[in-house]
């Protein structure tokens, strides 16, 4: 008898079986709540979910492939959410490894996006994930051609899993601080890479823990005594044929992180290990035999990889908002709390409580506004791509890295925030496991340290708005999204009544603000140099930047709105304009100082932004739950209790919790130690 | 030889042994940079961890509590962070079951005060907290005296383990909703409990999911058809002597959350199971044997017990607001990070960044506000039951709750905050378990949600403040603490210049605030009843009662400042004013459209509030080490590598990762489907 039965009496079995659910005539059903809430829908939400998706035929895709991946047993959810360390490690290899078949199965005319697809479903970094992620890809950008011939077949048939060996141990953010050391030995034409302090050990790469047999290890590069910086050098770290690793080296894991367990993070140490001088990647700089030290044509050509890699996270920020806010509006659609309601009778649903609605809505809404920001990235990376590889033009470079760098931090700071802002509304459901918050959290919070810690990022993003306002001054013209640094009106024009929904004078609010606090740190700042600028004045520097970002946002959103315009039903249109003004108000509302300070707006008007929002607050309310079905997330990829498509929220707890391990037995562990004072226990509460 | 052995080659034992480690010029000691920072305080920080502690005696008790539970073995913390639940759960469970001894070994004279220092110590719950928590005092609060003396003894000898059965699947925050049934037979003198609904599942009870036998159960008192409401009930659920669930009884664990895993919150059904009359707790009202219903003296009676577990809500937020900062901030001294320093040589301090020291400083200030508050509830609650003990005298009940449900949910709400930002300053490692971040945010967390729900709770102080403005425009006068509802100045006398640091004039703006927050809420709110004002104007009442909540802080760290003068040297004092300061000028400029928007500031008084913030900042640098030294709390307690008093991050991080599970083999979990691809491989880089 499997666990489950045993723990479910035949009562309870009539309960949870939903063809025979006994339902108290004051109890709702919540598949029903649900059912009615689409019914109430002010648009077609299959419109939206397909002008989201990029076209009707990428949303059917998305959804075949889900198909596959719930008929395919080797990619199960289930149980997942009470596996240990080494049973989530083994189920998302498995996962990863059954991928290749599952791609070559949907028979597909782009593979490549459909296992990108399947990745995101899987929503499980795992321990090949830096092998896909960085190693493969670090090779094939910066090895030579004869390098990545050698090494790209071996990747792909798995006979080797590398990762990705950069921070340490004592560094990290600040990259040129590695002590890692490759120096090159011409009688022998080898490298010698050595880790010559405990600060030096490799520290964070994942996968480096068990999984990979090679590593690109960044080290400091010495060739005839001078040091030439950090160069990357393909390293085997263990042996192909039983795993240990190599003489030299000391490897291990380096434990139980908040979350990422599925991820063999790990630790690295070299002792003298001797490498061959080919081991360097060689693709922009080389050494030759005679260690002679050949650099790079162009410097920082590297850096388009790092743009690419953070217009991702955009992309993921969106991603992970609308999971989250979808769980918590279902869950706060069906969820009831309250005195009964005198019409119905029934407790009142949770998103009518004026808070929830504050506080999902305007995540909905900024859902809705980082997938607009990271189109806009990704088409001005492709772009300059384009431009770079064809023209030999770099001039985008510098705006282009100083945008991604704030809006990484920007949207996955807010991203991280969200995700627990939406758990709270769930009460103590949103803690366990099985809702999904959690896991998703902790998987996500790294996003605001890894690929450049945010406030650093800030700081790239703030130089080049100091160095453009310089510029500016001069006379120069700012490329367009900061053409605010010529100047603003001093007044908002927002004003009492319905033009409160004007989202360009929204918008201006936050072309003012960033325009005034770029102004205000360049002025504290004066003739300064930009390192000495964020080093003294940085506080000031990282709210100008958000305020940027915060401005870029809603620009992205105003612009994907208009160009919407033409392509979609006036219903349609009539919900996003909701979204799109919500969202820009509660960013005021959120940060009212910001406005007030200068007199941009006064009181009055501050007081009306707030009865505004609360306006389109109850004009949202119906559309809600067809505003989270059309971001078109499966319940696979949501994998929550909580927020299923059909609302059967308790029916789905019951079940789930059955599978916790502590349920395979009647007693708990170590029940050894309290069962000889139990047993001496006898109650007979009758005689009292 | 042990996983650590094996795993650390003699290269890194040479480097991890602190006497022969091998640091190069530039890098710096840890030890010896904590060490410096220590030597470089404005003020003896035993004096203020004495003050703090509440005497050189408490101070005293505690380390040697600390040093009786550092060399007792059964409480060791080496390898938690890397335990699987159910050897999270065995540790805990053998900790408490050790506490009994530990407390009598140490002969002190209040062995309850030491037992509640050591659970403190151990900062983990396990499967025994709600039997010692809320079980215990529940029969002793609710029980008769015939009941008291039947159950109490059973409960100290473990002869029974019990819980506490109130929430439901479906029904948490609103207590009315509970649908679990008790339905008196007066044939046979019994009750019959019973689950109707699946929503009327008992869920999340700690420690009914497999380690207890009995169960105080909330459930619906129905006799001679009439519903009296909900009622507590003692059920055995398990058999005393092999553990099986008693018939009718269908119970388990509902699995892994986000934290609290060493605790086995469960779920518990009950088909029509019968309890002799005597089940009934019937301390306050009863059932006699005829099935007549006797109602209790005093209604509500119990609300004591709710403000004293809010206090002590308030007294952890200030526990765990100084544990994530005393980590933080250590780690932020040590840790290097930039191009290197001209004068030293050496990358610069992390805290020595603005933006560290702007999310930290704070942090520590709100640390000691938090304190001063708790002891503040602490007084207020002792008071009360004093009073109402001796005299009868329930009068300050509705200003003890008020403040009581606003200050937990304040409290709770910024602590968890907190956590999360003393992380994000600490990097990725911020991310590792052996940090200490995690557990103590993931087991801090569900604070805001149990024991009333945070915007809940906030509603509650919302009705008592609207209440109080009614009566205070009918010519009432109200309590002191809430005196500002009589109306404050419009115009803020903070002013530039040295008169920023008047704790008055800040204290001043918070009730301002509080005043304008509250006097506008009522205003929209007109002579609606508080029930329909709080629905429809949710969200502009909850901002009021933490505007309030803001102000009780600031008020309360203001008194106790003034309290402590006579009592401190001058140097303590300076460093206590800047704290005070530092808190409220703070907490202004985080809210600043708060005060800008009627006018009670203007643009120049914030600038001027960053303007000195940043001195204040600049001011408790040098005292940043000493300050949280003055905490007194033990790296036992800490458990954190990063925030270890002797500053030896690196070493104690690469020795702990030692004993990661992972690392007990070079092999991942799952080998054998990697080995057959790897073996494949052949590498001969130097023919390349």
């Amino acid at each position: 008898m499997s666990a489950q039965a045993r723990n479910v009496d035949a009562h309870t079995r009539a309960l949870v079986e939903p063809s025979t659910a006994v339902i108290l005539a004051s109890t709702s059903d919540p598949r029903e709540d649900l059912a009615r809430e689409r019914s109430k829908a002010s648009f077609d939400a299959r419109e939206l979910e397909n002008l989201l998706a990029g076209g009707p035929k990428s949303a059917s895709l998305r959804r075949r492939i889900v198909d596959a991946m719930t008929s395919n047993e080797v990619f199960s959810k289930r149980g997942k959410y009470f596996d240990e360390r080494d049973e989530l490690y083994v189920r998302t290899l498995k996962m990863y490894l059954a991928l290749p078949s599952a791609v070559a199965a949907m028979n597909e005319k782009e593979p490549i996006a459909v296992a990108r697809i399947m990745r995101e479903l899987i929503d499980e970094p795992g321990g090949l994930d830096l092998h896909l992620g960085m190693f493969i890809p670090t090779i094939q950008g910066q090895g030579d051609e004869e390098q990545r011939k050698y090494w790209i077949p071996k990747c792909v048939k798995l006979e080797c899993i590398g990762t990705y060996a950069q921070t340490e141990l004592g560094h990290g953010t600040y990259l040129r601080g590695l002590e890692t050391t490759a120096t090159y030995d011409e009688s022998k034409e080898e490298f010698v890479i050595h880790s010559p302090t405990l600060t030096s050990t490799k520290w964070w790469p994942g996968g480096l823990g068990k999984t990979s047999t090679h590593a690109v290890v960044m080290a400091r590069l010495f060739t005839k005594g001078v040091d030439h910086g950090v160069h990357p050098f393909v390293v085997q770290i263990r042996n192909n044929q039983n795993h240990e690793p190599l003489p030299g080296c000391t490897i291990g894991d380096i434990g139980n992180k908040m979350g990422y367990n599925a991820v063999d993070n790990g630790f690295l140490r070299f002792d003298h290990v001797r490498v061959p001088r080919r081991a360097m990647l060689m693709g922009h700089s080389r050494v030759e035999t005679d260690g002679t030290y050949v650099p790079p044509p162009v410097a920082k050509v590297s850096y388009g990889t790092m743009v690419f890699i953070r217009s991702d996270i955009v992309m993921n920020a969106a991603l992970f908002m609308k999971k989250a806010v979808t769980i918590a509006i279902r869950y706060n659609l069906v969820r009831r709390q309250s005195n009964a309601d005198k019409a119905t009778g029934m407790e009142r649903q949770v998103i009518d409580y004026q808070h929830s609605q504050r506080t999902l809505f305007p995540i909905l809404a900024m859902a809705f506004a980082f997938h607009c920001t990271s189109d806009y990235m990704r088409r001005m990376y492709f772009e300059f791509q384009k431009v770079s590889r064809e023209k030999q033009d770099f001039s985008a470079l510098p705006e282009l890295h100083a945008t991604s760098s704030g809006l990484k931090a920007y949207c996955s700071w807010m991203t991280k925030d969200a995700i627990e802002a939406c758990r709270l509304t769930c009460g103590g459901h949103g803690y366990m496991n099985l809702a999904g918050f959690g896991t998703t959290l902790a998987s996500y919070a790294p996003n605001v340290t890894y690929e450049g810690d945010n406030n650093v990022l800030c700081l790239q993003t703030a130089r080049y708005l100091l160095k453009m306002y310089r510029n500016t001054i001069k006379g120069e013209t700012p490329p367009d999204v900061i053409g605010y640094l010529k100047g603003t009106s001093s007044r908002s024009s927002l004003a009492l009544g319905s033009t409160m929904r004007d989202e360009n004078a929204i918008l201006d609010a936050y072309a003012h603000r960033a325009w005034r606090m770029v102004t205000e740190a360049s002025k504290v700042t004066g003739d300064m140099s930009p390192d000495d600028a964020m080093r003294v004045h940085m506080v000031q520097w990282i709210r100008a930047a958000k305020a940027h970002c915060a401005f870029v946002v809603m620009y992205n959103f105003v612009i994907a709105y208009e160009e919407t315009r033409p392509r979609v039903s006036a219903t349609t249109l009539l919900v996003l304009h909701r979204l799109v003004c919500l969202h820009g108000l509660c960013g005021m509302d959120d940060t009212m100082g910001d406005f007030l300070e200068d007199g941009y707006i006064d009181g009055d008007q501050a007081t009306e932004i707030r009865a505004e929002i609360f306006r389109l607050l109850a004009e949202i309310r119906p559309d809600a739950a067809a505003l989270v079905d059309s971001f078109g997330l499966s319940d696979y990829f949501l994998n929550s209790a909580l927020g299923a498509k059909d609302g059967d929220v308790y029916r789905r707890l019951y079940e789930q919790v059955q599978d916790a391990p502590f349920n395979k037995r009647h007693t708990p562990p170590g029940y050894e130690l309290l069962q000889p004072k139990l047993r001496r226990g006898t109650f007979g509460v009758s005689r009292l």
